[in-house]
């Protein structure tokens, strides 16, 4: 087991991925449902568990600093709270009455890199814990894998007894928070990377300008923050904090700088560097913008090499991302002096121009001792091979670029602003199934990164947007790709999102404290009724059916609402176990009686409520609906359970009334609406229930409830 | 009007008074029933409103400054967030078309003080707001008026139309947070300013020393929090940012360092000026300890005026706090250059002893330009007249204390670490009904101060300690002493705690949060039961019933339940609506069930719960408590609605359980007991409704109720 930590990473992750065949996967753990995301990449459980007691205490052998030691004090304290127990202070000096010994070979790079050992084992037996790794990272890792083991019962809180060996399948596993559209506190940032370190995740992608705001301190330009900001950034000494805590938590912090595009900021302070005369003023509005760099002009180049010189300085990370993306080129268009230039120099179009731009960034960067890292855009042939492409565009563009011999990291898939469920995240693979990338081309895959993209984010919900999602995607990063069950990974996610509240996270009780106020601090049941099964509209379709501007308060139930709701899935879980147990339809057959009943006794209290709270008035259609969906179900269960079927009238209508329905309000929609129409569907052919299977059946409703593709 | 803001506090006070004899008082508003608190001096509503659209603007007229700028900012960000509109940005520069114009006179004190002028009137009218005040402070109160004052119906929000006239009955209306025993981050205490700010409590004292830490940065003595603080302090750019914070928001940082005694986490790092030789350790515990500063030793006048002097420089109020409570002298006791010190200088016992100290602490203060508090041990004859004595003792000690010319703030009544309910502090008056004082003796008593003792304190839980409580004190502490009606201010007050949320307090919030993590993310409604009808145990018990250290996680059930069961009250209020309803006990009947029924129910859930929540094993005895409450009420219940006595064998077994019930177990304690019991004494004096009144049976039925004295 100790040699784990000295093989490389590479060796081990094919050793690795041969015992996942064995052991890992759903279904691996022969002894115990655990709650570890992610998911280690070698698990067996043991008869027998370790107590943890009030004399719990940890010791140290081999090398110990202060980052391990701190480390250890997090871990100790976050158990300390969890069972309300208090343990003796400090390292013990005796590691062999220690309850947990941590081995750590050495301290791993000084500052976080993309190399890093992460591997740990941990080996739990009835007498002790042993967590061995060969850097402070890779025990960092292996702490919080220890945390995850808790369990309780009658005689205590115990570790079960357990052999784990484990290693990340990717290096790069990232979670990009852009502070350009909405400033967040350093408290955000801290808590964030407190629960990152939580699953596991190594990037935080400091996404720190944009259009909307400029966030960082430049001592060389002032007038970036100055006239940029709204008075919102951080100082040098903020980022350095920030820095600093996340390495402490083996988290790299890689800063972003999107240019050439995405720049009216920066040009608030700085016309001259635009390519349009300006003036330009702070963007309050969403979408992408025409003001981008001039990359003919040299002084823009000078600015550059002393701006990306002072970040280079400030921030330590190998890599600096210059961004890159969505420049449609318009000023460029409108500017004869850039025509001219693209004239003279035989530049053919704006891309070759961005390209051109490009080579001279790099060379800047370069200079700075730095990698570039960008968008899919500034993806050219003619780049020299250690610049990293960051994918919005999909696996199959990575992997192009994999077999062109460049670094990628995937977010498409990962854009947790869009607002879908943690089910399709996890369900994006940087290396899919069938991928055809020779291992050393599958190499230059170096993982994903989530993004959290801030047009419709506060501090008061931005945490309600990245978790407990992130963590599905940190274990698709993390753990080897067989392991796949959703249904595991949501039992697994609600244990973990309730653990991430202990290190201040806020999205599971943010949306209590909103409701709250929405309702004027009434009495609000009906309206918690409401938000537990809607959810924000997808993709990009909030701007449209709410526009709001960057100043726009972010307070009302669009905001509240959360991703992924759990009602939801839960009432589909009872449908489908419902319509599964024809013709009898028992199973769940009351739950689902409750839940349509509130359903529908909670539209009158909210539209009661409504009245009195203008805040709330935009909602008023979806008091309306949640009644009607209540009503609906109701219907079509009693149809059901009594066994007689409808007519085609009653169906017709009732799916219409659902149409109806389907159509956001507010900026929210029901995703209960499959359920339903599968219940409705389902009393129509009930009579169909007497010439097929109950199984046959079952597929059958299943086909004609789901909706036609548009 | 106009003329409201420039003449002097003590006329304005008389003038007031008279006013509210008038208008103020309960049920003083003859068109709304609104949500002020503190309710202010005079309030008249009129008929009409100010509607608030998303064009809502406010404008300034007189002087501005950037505190005041920066207060409009705050506010208007909060009613945008409460109503979900979108304001335009900055002043307005139309003062007639802006929905709120804000005409300050002056800037007032450069720092906060006693002083300060803090009223203001505000005039609602459909057209327009308009807030009148003399200093920025006054405009910053009338602005958490305003705030207070929006309301909601079908045609949106509005402010009603009102006339008020505002002054604070009392000049000091402070809240001492004890960081000593547990620290709290800046985050914590910027939250509370927020909230004390909001309800326009005007001092903060800060508690920075104590036995279990000292948590202020000196620069001459970094021993002090070197080996006093486990790293746990402020530094002086931290101090200063907490003053600025409370400056901006019109509140006074006045800092105590609790000397002779609670001196323990001075004599860590400097063992040389205590009264025994030492070595000194942190203390872990709570309670009274023995260690204290020696009087006699000439170095610790130096080190005091040292340290003193480097603190009178850092907290630029007038005020400085030296404590001086519960010093017992033991180690005076014991030493015996101390006690050759007495007989040498006649001092004839330890009071007299530390009245020697205060004296010599008092030229030190005084020659820092700084005027000297310090709690009831203090008092003695020979201080001069410039020394405030702060109350613990109790309104009389402090009218003892005026009457002979010493300025007083009162404590006693307001000590929120006892977990008593609002109601009880709210009754709390630093001048009493039936007052004997004189008005110029009655001026010295300069209001009073809630204390936040952190012995049971984290972050996580404090604010729940603090609010919403703390805002009835605010209450008792500004207005009309007319002003208090028990049940309007817990009507008021349900409101005002939400609106305390949108500052980011976590009082409501945490709970929850808790209450999960005990259960290990685990549905937990039954638990959500239990802790919504538990209070933690009163006084000082708590450390009794339940010893913990200094060390210990604060994470048990009695940390996460609150005191002042809203539900408890609710449930008194049901139970006394039944009983007035005799004999038809017909009003809230249903609800009662429910809530009984729920009661009982939830009993067995809680025990399969804590089957596998160890954490929560020690509230095993509370689930079948809760059952058994249940169960009792519901039989009490049936007889009541069937209108059947039970025998007195039932009545006296079921007395003897609730008896048993009400002794407390983790700490915690039903608050419903007393109702419980009359819901069992009533159904057994049911026969006695044929030979009496229904009024005069309710009488007698909460008579026999009652518990006998002890």
């Amino acid at each position: 087991m100790k040699a784990i930590g000295y093989v490389s990473i590479l060796l081990l992750l094919s050793c690795v991925l041969k015992v996942c065949a064995q052991t890992a996967g759903p279904g691996m753990q022969p002894a115990t449902r655990h709650h570890l995301m992610p998911v280690p990449a070698s698990v067996r459980f043991n008869p027998g568990r370790l107590a943890v007691t009030k004399s719990f205490s940890v010791a140290a052998r081999g090398h110990v600093d202060e980052r391990l030691r701190a480390g250890v004090e997090r871990a100790v304290r976050r158990l300390e709270g969890r069972t309300v127990l208090e343990f003796p202070q400090g390292l013990a000096g005796d590691a062999n009455g220690a309850a947990l010994v941590v081995e750590c070979k050495g301290p791993g790079q000084t500052v976080p890199s993309v190399e890093e050992d992460e591997s740990y084992s941990l080996d739990v037996s009835d007498k002790q814990a042993v967590l061995r790794a060969a850097t402070v990272v890779g025990a960092l890792r292996g702490l919080e894998t220890f945390l995850q083991l808790l369990e309780g019962d009658r005689d205590g809180y115990f570790i079960p007894a357990v052999q784990i060996q484990d290693v990340p399948r990717f290096r790069w596993r990232g979670l990009l928070i852009d502070v350009g559209r909405h400033y967040e506190p350093l408290a955000v940032l801290k808590r964030n990377l407190d629960a990152m370190a939580a699953v596991k995740l190594n990037v935080f992608h400091w996404h720190l300008s944009e259009d909307q705001g400029f966030r960082i301190e430049s001592k060389k330009f002032p007038k970036l923050t100055g006239l940029g900001s709204d008075g919102l950034f951080y100082t040098q000494d903020e980022a350095r904090a920030i820095i600093a805590y996340a390495s402490e938590r083996g988290i790299r912090v890689v800063p972003e700088f999107d240019i050439p595009g995405h720049s009216t900021s920066w040009l608030v302070g700085y016309p001259e560097l635009g390519s349009a005369p300006g003036p330009y003023k702070i963007e309050r509005g969403a979408g992408i913008f025409e003001p981008a760099l001039d990359p003919t002009n040299e002084e823009v180049y000078k600015f550059l090499d002393a701006f990306l010189g002072e970040m280079a300085a400030l921030f330590p990370d190998a890599y600096l991302h210059i961004g890159g993306d969505e420049n449609e080129g318009k000023q460029w268009d409108r500017n004869p002096k850039i025509q001219a230039f693209m004239r003279e120099h035989a530049v053919k179009d704006n891309r070759a121009l961005q390209t051109y731009f490009n080579q001279r960034l790099l060379k800047i960067l370069n200079r700075h001792g730095k990698r570039m890292m960008g968008w899919d855009e500034i993806f050219q042939p003619d780049l020299p091979k250690d610049v990293v492409i960051q994918s919005w565009r999909g696996p199959s563009s990575l992997a192009e670029a994999a077999k062109r011999g460049y670094d990628g990291v995937l977010s498409a898939g990962y854009y947790i602003d869009l607002i879908y469920p943690a089910s399709q995240h996890y369900l994006a693979d940087p290396l899919p199934e069938g991928s055809t990338l020779t291992p050393a081309e599958a190499a230059h895959v170096l993982g994903g990164e989530a993004t959290m993209w801030g047009e419709w984010v506060s501090p008061e919900t931005i945490d309600s947007r990245i978790w407990p999602r992130t963590a599905a995607i940190a274990e698709r990063l993390w753990s080897p790709r067989t392991v796949n069950d959703v249904d595991d990974m949501y039992r697994r996610l609600a244990v973990v999102s309730v653990q991430l509240e202990e290190l201040g996270l806020t999205h599971e009780k943010n949306q209590a404290v909103m409701l709250r106020r929405l309702a004027g601090g009434e009495d609000n049941g009906a309206l918690r009724t409401l938000a537990s099964v809607v959810e924000p509209v997808k993709e990009y379709r909030r701007y449209e059916v709410r526009p709001q501007t960057m100043l726009s308060p972010l307070t009302g139930l669009v905001d509240a609402a959360r991703p992924d709701s759990d009602a939801a899935r839960r009432f589909a879980g009872e449908v489908d176990g419902l319509l599964s147990d024809a013709p009898r339809f028992e199973t769940y057959s009351r739950d689902i009686q409750d839940t349509l009943t509130g359903w529908r006794d909670a539209g009158p209290q909210l539209e009661a409520l409504i009245d009195r709270s203008p805040g709330l008035a935009e909602a008023r259609p979806l008091a309306g609906d949640l009644s009607r969906i209540g009503t609906i179900g109701l219907e079509a269960l009693s149809y059901l359970t009594k066994g007689v079927a409808p007519g085609n009238e009653w169906r017709d209508a009732r799916l219409a009334a659902l149409e109806e329905v389907a159509k956001p309000k507010a900026a929210l929609e029901f995703p209960v609406i499959p359920s339903l129409r599968e219940l409705v569907v389902a009393a129509y052919e009930l009579p169909q229930l007497k010439t097929t299977t109950p199984a046959d059946w079952r597929k059958r409703v299943k086909q004609l409830a789901a909706p036609a593709k548009k």
